[in-house]
């Protein structure tokens, strides 16, 4: 068995189906890389103890910030710092990689009944 | 000026045309997010305080380990672990995101004339 193993995003994406339910797809360092599946308006958060990136890999999401909206396209990324509030939010499905530190929840630190702290791995 | 700001890494990537001499596109947590484009053999190396993560944006990329290489098309990512020997290679040139802890001079704790321990952020 190798060290390291060749991840592919669309085949990890197609393990799963639903929204805002982000998997581990891998680790690097003390943080998660993970997959999501994003439709609709997800919850105003922010991450105490994390930045977090963002990268599209297929559709659109838009972020909103308390100054303004961030929009992304397939093969745009951005990071939010920490502490910083934002929205996510796309009207057609988008799927997105992720990075945050292993173990936060999705929603950082507003939980709501759409948190997820224990992410499955795929 | 808001907090963040969407990375479009097509735009980066035109930036600049040289191989194996990676950019500093974004920064996330204690860790830079790298652009390069990479054409040719590299040399072997580690990194002995830090994981790498490699995604292929465009074309493809080997990476060879001491028990194999491991083969990545457009779309798919490696975490390569800290401490675990790798060459990267490919014979047409292939647009890459690498991510490292700061400061992580390329070649890792092998130094030769392809080091680049200081990297342009653009």
């Amino acid at each position: 068995m190798t060290a390291a193993k060749t991840i592919n995003f669309a085949d990890k994406l197609s393990q799963f189906s639903d929204h805002w339910n982000p998997r581990i797809a891998a680790k690097y360092n003390d943080s998660e890389v993970r997959l999501a599946k994003l439709k609709g308006d997800f919850d105003w958060h922010s991450h105490a103890e994390t930045d977090e990136l963002f990268l599209v890999l297929d559709g659109a999401l838009d972020i909103e910030f308390r100054d303004g909206v961030q929009h992304l396209g397939k093969g745009e990324m951005i990071v939010v710092p920490k502490g910083v509030e934002h929205r996510p939010f796309c009207e057609e499905e988008c799927h997105v990689m992720f990075m945050d530190r292993e173990g936060e929840p999705n929603t950082g630190v507003n939980p709501s009944d759409r948190t997820r702290d224990t992410l499955e791995a795929i």
